[in-house]
């Protein structure tokens, strides 16, 4: 079959053809409908041999779609035809965390060389993909696969971040958004469905400002230096109960301390390597700071359902499996609209 | 002053000339701009002379809005013709409950013989209203009083119920509002806008359903005697995260327990004198049912936030002071639409 | 091998001899060390054949340990030789409850057929068990296999009731334990170790009330007449945040909702068939009444924990396989100090 | 009356005689029975005069007890005579942060200039002291107000710190304690009892880690280089759930950020000038870090509880009021056992 790898370090992803994979007992064999490029993938290519936790060559792709095309002895409670999305945060599925299905935070996944699939196993970029547990995957019933394959990372991932602060986002309270992009513009939809709160947008350029009105935001602010004046400004002097930061580099990381209310809640999703210097005076009162990754077996299940609901909508733009080396070169360039979608079955 | 009085138990409301109040110390005189009727006053106007926990005459208006007219010695941070709302259930103020805000779960108002305004104290039905504590007032700002002043209890008592299982009401999830009259069609408007459950109401008529659509309920059912499938195939067979009972009559409260889903929340409202036998087969795993009185004091502030924000709107009719009776006379025929509101002042 | 099965509706249970099992694939085959007695299969042993939800024979025992003596293809992360504890309520491992290790509560189980050992699946009670899967099975290390089998379910039980009224169990509460019997003294145990709550316990005999004040019960009171009168005075007539009723009987429920405070928890956890009825006015405010079943997968693991830190004590008695008829003929009769437990291979 | 005041800046407390204060309308007049001797007021009064936000003079004492001595016009609910304790941290009593008793963090304190008695208003180190509000006093009842008066801070703030991690401190988890002087010395008897968590104690000497044990920390590890080793050496690899800096130095919170599990809490206490940079890769996965203020007013009368349970314990020093400049002497020569307490009327 055709995959979507990363073969060595320092190069381009290549399009290759490896051999079809066979479900072993307990594993799931998906045909992929639709895999999503994403920037972490940029992010994992840029670094060192010694940096990276996985040997090469690594078939691409975390985010996956597929229906069930086989799946090995003890496999129970799963229909050949189903389409379903896989849970890309693979765990042991026994420890403390991951029995109750926090996987992405797995106690022995280290231990035991457990990896998400397109960040050491193989990926989602092929035209079959075997998932080790059925656990690992939830199904999409009519859900369109295509729209909905960014929703397990680029939902999951602020639907996580933003879970942890809703009993904050109690009415009379705001939310900030810094970096409308892919998640952050998932971000903004997810807030105004599931809270009352005020939700402002911040981002540096006006386009992405427009971006975010659309898809929801109450307010829309220039992030420069006027940003956190600005932001109290529109909170009468007290600040935000949460702030999501979706681009995590130094100035945004220390602008989000800026910006939030005594008791609020930030929280750094980007990984732009930026930090925030928590202490007594360094942050208003009791501000709660922290850096989440992925999210849950049942948030994803909920993510979904909004998708079901019709709350949440990812813009796509969709590739042939030959297209995705330029697929990720335009995402690179930062000339993607939304989040680009290979389907290597298409 | 002109009042609007219960004077002897059976009897009917009275406008009657009172003295002018005066605030004493630590109290506040409130020139009052608008107060709700509710029909509480008309369970309360039905007790017997044993059941009544207060003596006659008693001004009624328990739900109130009014500006500053006054203040007694020791007050301070309020200002002269400031529009505030009433928070209704007094407590002592310093006990456990009263520490949290909970003053309508106040430890010590029996021993203490605290009662709210309109409810055995003085109530908002008069040309003035005396406040016994500046906490008891949550500023209006430009809120409009007469279609604010409903959600003193007819907001804040849903929004109470709804707040307890906003950790249930995640996405995926049914929320099921029995009753659509005055407090169940302010629910459906703040679990819409508060959570991304999808909202399913019960009422008797075609009419009090067509509201319920109107107010934002993604489904209306007749809640009759296939009321409890319907809201069973609604639901996939697994039935509702959340049901709120705003009758809480014998009927709708064994209904109640019928629609809700494991590790579901059944909250009865209404004071319709229903009860739910719970326990381990009786009631579906894990549901847990309870039944609250009127709400917090931070939980008012959230209300008012709500109407500030847009995101709830009681429709009300107006009456002048001297109309007061009538008003009564027109909702114990059910012939109010929404709220009747006294305009003591206007 | 030897299995100890009730095989006919009204019958008692036999030692017979079975073919040994052999673990499929994705499941694994324990040498059974210790296996659980439990009212709840006299319970289900008086059951007529319409009310028996599965067929028979049935192998019994809920509660079950024992080591690793082989797995199916697929299985990783286990070690031959391993002691382990076995989580009884199976889920599907894939629903929205599984997802969060609340198999207990699996939307799933009963459309794909699924049942606890010893509950509709072949139990402990035989010299080897098979399990589905190895998510079902959490490590003892050097946890004495004999005294850890009843936590399974008589320790999980009454810690997952006990886990939701934790926010209740504050300094200055208190909890009240009805029925001080198998799970209701594990109970006092776990909330002397969870919470500074002082413990009120009650039961029908002196004898018991002795037991209950051995394991940490602050005050050891006859549940009469004057049970509720000497509870109220206990504290200072504001009753208990929480109430655990382990008999679940008609006068345990009643009494039940009399004991809880203001915004208090009563969980029925016995299976007595009695029931609460829940409403305003028949309960106190915002009492909030529920009755559970079993506990989640993380909770176990919590349980185990805390075995480890000597926090609980399970006081039992040991039967070979060939007594275990008379086990169960002590148990009904009221004759076991404690939990009766079958060493299998013992 | 005689005083302890700051009155100059960079000067020593004085024993001064000032006139006796009078309650006004709405406050209460305490005859002090006992103030304690706080490391802040030392920070404080090496503030120069632009860091100081009030002016001196000032009456010393944030914590106090006494009894109530007189009252205002429109105060109810006191006898004359009673002992109480004084919440510290006054705020408006109405704003949204106020209406839950958290007036630590009252959201118009500034504007309205309102401080806390001994950090701006006139505090407890003095024969008489006037409380602005009853609702600032909780009754002692027969607790010994000597060895309380600590509890209103060096109680009330390690509990505030320690009730936002109850969730996290299950069994099987771990609450890290650095610095076990006042504040910390508490908080090892307050994870004790109101947690199953194992508690580990870091301090410098091994005087300290003696009296660690004595109060009930399960291990005691010198703050050294090697702790954060022996940390994860105890914890299996996995770190604490919970770790509370008492001393919020540059060293202690970069060692909490090492010491921290995955999900865990930094709660950094200590006003040391220290910060922990947070971020993806910089802390562990989900690691929320906190800097707060004090507590709340329900949670002094839980502390209280807590006590009058005998669940705490401070070790106190007595002084008469001409002797509180040498308790201070000695407090800044790190001379003082426990706590430090004055006794105005003594």
């Amino acid at each position: 079959m055709k995959a979507v790898q990363y073969r060595t370090v320092g190069g381009h992803p290549e399009v290759v053809t490896v051999p079809d994979p066979e479900p072993g007992p307990g594993q799931v064999l998906l045909k992929v409908t639709a895999a999503g490029v994403c920037h972490s993938d940029i992010a994992v290519m840029s670094w060192s041999a010694e940096q990276l936790p996985f040997p090469l060559p690594l078939t691409l792709g975390h985010e996956g779609v597929g229906t069930v095309a086989g799946f090995g002895a003890g496999v129970t409670g799963l229909t050949e035809g189903e389409s379903v999305a896989v849970y890309g945060p693979w765990g042991c599925g026994s420890c403390a965390k991951c029995a109750e299905g926090k996987e992405n935070y797995c106690l022995r996944a280290t231990e035991l060389g457990i990896m998400p699939p397109g960040l050491g196993a193989p990926g989602a970029m092929a035209e079959y993909l075997v998932v080790d547990d059925p656990r690992h995957l939830v199904p999409l019933g009519d859900l369109d696969p295509v729209r909905t394959v960014p929703l397990t990372d680029a939902g999951l991932t602020p639907y996580h971040a933003i879970k942890r602060s809703l009993p904050k986002l109690l009415p009379g309270s705001t939310a900030v958004v810094i970096g409308t992009g892919g998640l952050g513009h998932v971000a903004i939809q997810l807030l105004r469905t599931m809270t009352a709160a005020r939700v402002i947008a911040l981002d540096v350029t006006e386009e992405k400002l427009a971006l975010a009105r659309t898809v929801g935001a109450h307010e829309a602010v220039l992030s420069d230096g006027a940003a956190a004046g600005k932001v109290r400004e529109l909170t009468a002097g007290l600040g935000a109960q949460a702030v999501f930061d979706f681009v995590g580099a130094p100035p945004t990381t220390a602008l989000a301390g800026q910006l939030a209310a005594v008791e609020g809640d930030v929280t750094i999703v980007g990984i732009g390597g930026g930090t925030l210097a928590v202490g007594f005076g360094a942050t208003p009162y009791e501000v709660s700071v922290t850096a989440p990754y992925w999210g849950s077996r049942s948030e994803l299940i909920e993510v979904l359902d909004l998708a079901r609901a019709g709350a949440v909508d990812v813009h796509v733009e969709t590739y042939g499996i030959d297209e995705a080396p330029l697929a990720y070169e335009r995402l690179h360039a930062g000339k993607i609209n939304g989040r680009a979608v290979i389907l290597p079955n298409g």
